[in-house]
């Protein structure tokens, strides 16, 4: 059945107001000559430094001001967990807003490597952003040690670490999981509507994209702190730089590009053109 | 009066750039030979599944955080009941975004049930909707007794109790009136617009019927710990496995079924056509 | 210069794709005749009904839950007074989506009151409305009552009070600049862009609308508990039925149609038509 | 390479349907003779003043209801620190959203610094802007005093003053990198979006601007209660006129300017054009 469905789908690509880009090469050597290339990369390295820097600065604040063990401390004085997860997810939608039409807005070397497997962006691209990733992360993290050195070092650093009492097992199931969430909103937010505006993201996609975020963040800040963004684990790991960060950080690798393979596997081979064609059958059926 | 203007409306339909679909047939064998249909499924499994994941993981997270049994447990150190109520209804903005061109993006038995009375979706349709959801649940909640088996039994499971305190007349209610907001908000922002884009849920959408679930919550947790989502409460209910939630349980289908009913007759009979009819009077007043 | 920037005005509107419905009519019997008109009353009365019954629903949730003087109260427990303003906020984000189509979507007199003062609504409407949004009120604050009826009492009942320490000028001050903050988005958000959708409320509009309410009630919830709806002050009070209740009403009938006043007056007089000169004057600039 | 891909830019422009406006004039005599220049100092002047009222007044009321000196109040019981974050931020969406049409939306002098460098208004038009946001910030800052005086004193008047621990550079960098979230995003918004529609600033532009400074506050309350918006911090020191606001006064003038200036140069000789010239190719590449 499927075959004869992926021929039906074909014809109605060709009526409809839709046209699949073909995949995106693996290496593009003309892509390297374009300024525009170059540009997406530093678009990419400033919005991982402006998104680590804001997150990493709301931990560290929270836990000061509502820590017990320190006089005079007002224990609800903070924005709470709820805050935390606000920042890392209203930073993704601001970010996401602000580069989608620069770089596409992946902020997150699992995005990258999602959109890479389903061939939307060529090799040489996705390796490059996943760099200029880790080193945006790093930068940002390094400007909350900078401004707040005791504090950051005292206060854990942002870093990802599994929470006593869940075993590894658990930790990379929440990642995977975690990740899946975010990459297929980024599938579903970026591909059947394409047609429909000339930009890579519509405009408003990086608010579903940036609420996945938030969401994950609500769910499992209690397991792994949550990375679903290896840039974001390795940036905190570089510069806080303690044993434990280092020793779970395989977790917030394996996880997110596990979960990231999984929801381009499951929209490019269960979901895929699946869009168009629901509506078509529900208007037959109507 | 009434019949007068029902002709007058369907004199209005033909001059207006809006047609309205023929009742969904009960049963609609050709459906059952499409891919699409099949995928919506699939689609509304996963779906619902990452909801039950994601807001459970949620609420036993900010349980066992809080817990003033425990020692050295911060009180304040959770998302809290805000977050828990943004839990539920964020992902439900992001999974209707995300599936509403697969499957509709019901996500919920209650909405499946009011749109099958509006005969928007075939029977056959509605009754395999309703099983992929409460399988979908069940996987969702089992995930997360998985990850954190003992924490998960000492925090209730996310299931739904009614409260001590409240008598089962005043659970229906609240899972009845809170059932009949979210409905209509769905009738709301699948019916008047339908003819502005041609997919079956608007881009906006999502994000008011997002919000109607977190509005419920906020309102009805110390009373029911909102259901409006039978498929939601039942699925806990099966990993959970506990008398009190077994008892409770027809409360949280009963509310829901009738809430939903409530709004589809509300906005068929009294709302239906309606948006059209106020804007061109509105428009000749002036 | 007023009087030739007037005339200025008048052509470029017949130049641009704009036009300036005249004036509502302070009496239109034919609108007596119209179904639609008496489906408008219902979907007022409705929205208003469900606009008290989940927002004074959380309000006596979160205090029975957070009161110090019962044993055993979590009193970080609550969705909090941010929980509470997201009610008011989040509700009348939901039902001015819902009912935008079908009624305008007022779901308050202050701010039907300056729609007729702009002469948007004839009299005869202005004022039934008031009268649909005053009885949804009390009839959902009568169903909070029903479902909790001794924590009703207890907690306050939602009715809108004057805080100790402030004096009754304050009180209506902060209602005159609450009010006049919503009405002046409602206007915002309903005029200058009105030529680029038919629909009376377009589509975005009810989501800055629904953030002035939210905006308010974290600001002024300490000093009057926010009224900026004289429906939902008049609601309360009927049923909470109390002294101090009714000693304050007036302040939340006179301070909300001050504000309105005087935002319609803002928009009518210094804003009006400002939208299309500015950009105009902006584009000739550049 | 760069002129190269300059020339290439600008062919591409007169290609596509999107015209650059030249630079706005350093001064533009014709200007002050219309009345929409006058409408919108008006309008920046209320909305700055109804910005300061609302947020200072949050923050007011969250510190009288939560002081831990004062016996019998709730610690728990304010809208939180997150509460005042959201106040920030939703003002600044709902206000930007309401004024965009009128003045372009600035209600900040670093926004229309940053837009004066990138020559989007004239100099003429800068400065009478930011002299408006000053006199409204301190009107609205006033009504807060004249509301709750004693409260309004004790409280520390919503000014922005360094927190105990942090050195006046790190201070000054957290401005710095604030008012370049914001500013950054300001451009981001306005810019690539402008030819899809015809007004200064899309009608979804409000919100991740509005959010960008809901972060911002989130990270840097516990640095230096975050200013990135020196009307808002003069018109608090004017009105509280305390010596270590007016000390630190000069790090919420210089910090923002800075970071405006930095974002406008990062926009426009590092993205501009960017967004287009990424989109064609990125399709070539596919």
């Amino acid at each position: 059945m499927t075959k004869d469905v992926e021929v039906a789908e074909r014809g109605e690509y060709s009526a409809k107001d839709y046209h699949d880009p073909p995949p995106a090469p693996l290496i593009d050597p003309e892509e390297l000559t374009q300024w525009s290339f170059y540009r997406a990369l530093i678009a990419e390295f400033i919005a991982t430094l402006l998104f680590l820097y804001i997150t990493v600065l709301t931990v560290i604040g929270y836990k000061s001001q509502t820590d017990p063990l320190i006089k005079n401390t007002d224990q609800c004085g903070g924005v709470g967990v709820l805050g935390i997860a606000w920042a890392f997810g209203g930073m993704i939608f601001v970010l996401v807003y602000c580069t989608a039409g620069i770089s596409g807005g992946h902020i997150n070397p699992a995005v990258t490597f999602g959109l890479f497997l389903a061939r939307k962006v060529s090799l040489i691209r996705a390796v490059l952003y996943m760099v200029a990733q880790c080193l945006g992360a790093i930068c940002g993290v390094g400007l909350v040690k900078a401004f707040q050195k005791s504090l950051y070092t005292r206060y854990g650093g942002g870093a990802n670490e599994l929470a006593a009492g869940y075993n590894k097992g658990t930790g990379l199931g929440a990642e995977i999981i975690g990740t899946f969430v975010l990459v297929y909103t980024v599938f579903s937010a970026t591909d059947p509507k394409r047609n429909a505006r000339d930009s890579h993201v519509p405009v408003l996609a990086p608010l579903p994209i940036g609420f996945a975020v938030f969401m994950v963040h609500l769910a499992t800040i209690p397991i792994t702190g949550t990375g679903i963004n290896p840039a974001r684990s390795f940036g905190a790991a570089v510069i806080y730089n303690k044993t434990k960060a280092w020793d779970d950080q395989w977790i917030f690798w394996v996880g997110p590009f596990v979960g990231a393979a999984i929801a381009a596997f499951y929209h490019q081979y269960i979901l895929r053109a699946a869009a168009i064609k629901a509506l078509g059958s529900f208007r037959s059926n109507a």
